[in-house]
């Protein structure tokens, strides 16, 4: 993404026509990683080499679609997680945490992984985690491997226990369905509120040969309540020991999953699963493979990310928020979030409405330093995967509003990609957020919605 | 308040069917103060001796309605403010904090406040600030004090100077209608999205007779985006210097406009100022006429606060979110404001949805410390105060559901006032935050607004 990111950057001073340039945004990004890595049409969790995806209904869903996915792996594979900071963490997040920290996962030795939607397993008690671990043995046993080889992931409302005996039959459903197209299956079985599936996947080139890394998404941000939440399994057949892994997964986290922003709840289930089984035999060879593995994960990372707000729930506008002249990037962050998570900056995107007076306040209140008489928010057309294309409208300029025309603001806010930034005068660091609007459907949803 | 809060407290466990007893409570509320107060029907601003005041339309609220109040003091008053922490503060509040700590307000000097609404005089710059001292000086030329002796107060649109010669001919106007009923003039005057004017007034018995406190508010909390925000302004007649008056004030704020939420945003302009005229003559002789004095200060506070959060924009409940059994205060009120400000709990609030799951995960994710398998929730109704009334219906547990049936839920959460109560299961703290619902009006209101 580092490529794409200082592109950005650049094109921010050089394209708009009435703002001015901004020296600063191009010092201020990341150095550019190499650009060599290509998106995969249609590709999703399987198209790595040595992984095959089965689904199937076994009932958890009211709606009858499939809700119970497997993902198996020819040959055993490297995992790292991330998961919810919340304090109840559901049953699944617990055993997952644990089996990344034991010897199987840490060897290399992760087989499946196993996934349900409908009932997200979570404020369930130990009833519920030895739900959680039955699930994992039914996988094991129908994919023939040890159950602590098997991860567990669960999304769908809280609160609820697991029918074990359609999880069963699931699992065996899903198992009898195993092949190498089954990652679109996966995809739309680990759907809850989602309108549509979130797919991707990339080839990168290495100094060895070319790895795949392919991915699956589910859930709205933190858009939707009960149905808690955030999943993501993404997998390669690079060559990654468990302690290169880890790392890779949190910096691609940090500039994806780690800065959206749906309602700014936070799940009892968030998960993010990285898979690497090394089937393809080749490695990391050096800074700059690693590099290029970087970038083009938190690539593929960012665009499941953005697909997951894009489909928030009554969701019609993906807005990038990025602040820039903050003093440290810890700032320029908490701004970003402040704005992207304000109910009135979401509503004004939910009207296309240029209001730049909710967005300086909402960076005031978010304990970044700034300089009131250098602010300056600039606002431009999306590209669609969340970057600025075309010129920039200056909005402010100097702490107060420039004689900017109504009328084209409207036009750059009518579209369904839009991208702000703001500058706090204060330092060189800067932070992207995205975010979506926040739209009466919303409320209607989320109010109407019962457990 | 504090009576209240006691009585809230033993309430809690002994009124309610199914609900267990929770000693807990009673030991966690602050000490009983002494309930020597009562409210004064219809009393505001002006309810104090020595005070008049008087509003006029000079023409900045589009609508034609009142815009401009002065307040007016016979005798000069030592005063304390508590301000915005956003950190572009506007003109006024600048001006006022500067006031504040400059030798006339220190020596109980401020003869008046001159409130405009309409414009908030917010991110304009040095401009700006010269625009409030004038707007200072036309009120001390008319009031024929000197300006470091008037308080000025702006709520309205960010962003717009503010119209000097409409301003000067406010003040004339408002001038002209002094008088000692002026008081419901002047809380209509301050409204901008107001439904509503926020007037209250107490008489207290001290040691030495009775003094009375009153007050006037304008804002549905942090409701409306432009409308920077929260302008609340408390009167006594009690003798009290500046430095005794300054904790009584921050004390009574941190029970009452510190705890609400509407939603969430913190405007420009957030200001509450207390002025003490001592027009009668009695101060506080001792520890029990300040703990008298503060308990009714609080009550007032509450008051005008809770009305503020119940005129919120689009809002047609009420709810109290009180967190019990936290480590230390501030992580329950952290835990009580996650609660509170989170869309999910209040979009369910709007559907009169219990959703227990949404308060627990939000709860869970806001850093305060707590035993997932002790958690308790309560559900009652309020009592049009902000406090619990009637029994409690227990929801949650042990960190699951009870069996509660959805029809009783659904009758407690049909009111205009609702009351949850969150045991974390950690500790003795507590915390109480106000909010109210998000319904799709609020949605239309704000998506629609535009500079």
């Amino acid at each position: 993404m580092d490529e794409r990111r200082s592109q950005e950057a650049s094109g921010a001073g050089g394209a708009a026509g009435g703002a001015a340039t901004d020296p600063r945004a191009a010092e201020a990004a990341p150095p550019s990683g190499p650009s060599t890595f290509r998106w995969i049409d249609g590709g999703g969790v399987c198209a790595p080499l040595g992984l095959r995806a089965g689904a199937t209904a076994c009932g958890l869903k009211a709606s009858g679609k499939d809700d119970l996915a497997l993902l198996a792996l020819d040959v055993p594979a490297a995992a790292a997680g991330l998961f919810t900071q919340s304090a109840l963490p559901a049953a699944p997040v617990l055993l997952d945490r644990a089996l990344l920290a034991g010897p199987a996962a840490a060897a290399g030795g992760v087989l499946g992984v196993v996934v349900n939607a409908g009932v997200a397993n979570a404020c369930t008690g130990e009833p519920g985690l030895d739900d959680a671990r039955a699930m994992g043995r039914a996988a094991a046993a129908a994919l023939g491997c040890r159950p602590e080889q098997v991860l567990v992931l669960s999304t769908g409302v809280i609160g609820r226990r697991l029918d074990m005996a359609k999880v069963q039959a699931g699992v065996q459903g899903a198992a009898a369905r195993l092949r190498r197209e089954g990652g679109a299956e996966l995809a739309r079985a680990i759907m809850t509120t989602d309108t549509k599936p979130k797919e991707a996947a990339v080839a990168v080139a290495l100094s060895g040969g070319t790895v795949r890394i392919g991915g699956a998404a589910k859930g709205a941000g933190m858009i939707h309540p009960d149905m808690a939440t955030l999943l993501a399994l993404v997998t390669t057949d690079a060559a990654i020991a468990t302690e290169a892994l880890r790392p890779l997964l949190a910096e691609a986290a940090a500039q994806s999953f780690n800065r959206i922003s749906v309602d700014g709840d936070t799940s009892t289930n968030d998960s993010l699963l990285l898979l690497a089984n090394g089937a393809g035999g080749i490695g990391l060879a050096g800074e700059a493979d690693r590099a290029a593995f970087g970038a083009a994960l938190t690539a593929l990372c960012r665009r499941l990310a953005l697909a997951v707000v894009r489909d928030g729930e009554g969701a019609r506008r993906l807005a990038a928020v990025t602040v820039e002249g903050a003093v440290t990037e810890a700032e320029a962050l908490a701004a970003a979030r402040c704005i992207a998570t304000s109910p009135l900056v979401k509503t004004a995107l939910a009207g296309g409405d240029p209001n730049w007076g909710r967005i300086l306040a909402a960076a005031a209140r978010s304990g970044a330093r700034l300089s009131g008489a250098d602010l300056r928010l600039r606002l431009a057309r999306g590209d669609g995967e969340g970057e600025a294309t075309g010129p920039w409208l200056s909005l402010v300029e100097g702490g107060v509003a420039t004689a900017f025309a109504e009328a084209d603001a409207a036009a750059l806010l009518a579209g369904s990609d839009v991208c702000f930034r703001l500058h706090l005068g204060a330092g060189d660091a800067q932070a992207t957020v995205w975010t979506c609007d926040l739209t009466a459907e919303y409320v209607a949803i989320n109010a109407d919605y019962t457990t």
